[in-house]
């Protein structure tokens, strides 16, 4: 089980390898943002898109899906996030794109109120198959500690 | 239509009612963000959540929906986003809530390279049927201004 102690300043991870299909850009969009770029070609043609690409709260959804799936591996004890900062879409994310996610870990800390959790903070790049980075954020994230009585 | 021109800084904007499923919760949950606490009520019970709530990733998505709607009653001529800031999950969404949304224009700026499009900057506050703050983001988007030679 990984607790905060587990958790190495600096360290970096790359992981996932995330299939984006056009059945499932075009559902997630119809449901949640239905904009014409991102249901139709020949509208997404009119536009800098160029052509059908996902929405950027679907991209964000396709990486969380990665990052739960890595976190499941190491059966991280992971207690939710309090939110995300520089969330930036930087190139569109086109159905037959295969997504993947670098994650270094920027700092953390043990909860001064909470002594069973700490909070992280991590930098986050997602990639296309080509190496382009198609998003990047800063994301916050409390996990368990192991000895609450803990000192870092 | 609405374009860039037509943005009033300054004016807010309150709107949407989006019902949150269980189903919906569990059905975002199981494809994107399965952690424990966002699939079933007995691990949630054993979190600060206290009972099962929806993806933070979820309610970005609901968010989503419901400017989307609000921007085709416009016909808000939008161009997609760059991104976010301050993202923040600030209180649990749960099944049953009902959410709303409300979006003040804080700032607006024509392209100094591309004079089709303006940029814009919103706050976005999101509550539940409590009038509880559960979500904010700072967030910016692009769209197409109506007369690509004006000055503001």
């Amino acid at each position: 089980m990984q607790f905060y102690e587990d958790l190495v300043v600096g360290s970096s991870d790359r992981f996932g390898a995330y299939p984006v299909t056009r059945e499932e850009v075009i559902a997630f969009a119809s449901k949640y943002d239905p904009q014409p770029f991102h249901l139709d070609d020949a509208a997404a043609a009119q536009t800098h898109f160029g052509r059908l690409s996902a929405s950027g709260w679907h991209t964000c959804a396709m990486v969380m899906a990665m990052l739960v799936e890595r976190h499941r591996k190491h059966d991280h004890q992971g207690l939710g996030s309090p939110g995300v900062d520089d969330l930036r879409w930087l190139h569109p994310v086109y159905p037959g794109d295969t997504l993947s996610v670098e994650v270094e870990l920027l700092e953390k800390r043990r909860s001064a109120t909470k002594p069973d959790r700490g909070i992280f903070r991590s930098a986050t790049r997602v990639f296309n198959q080509h190496g382009v980075v198609v998003m990047s954020m800063t994301s916050r994230a409390m996990v368990r500690t192991r000895d609450p009585e803990g000192r870092d």
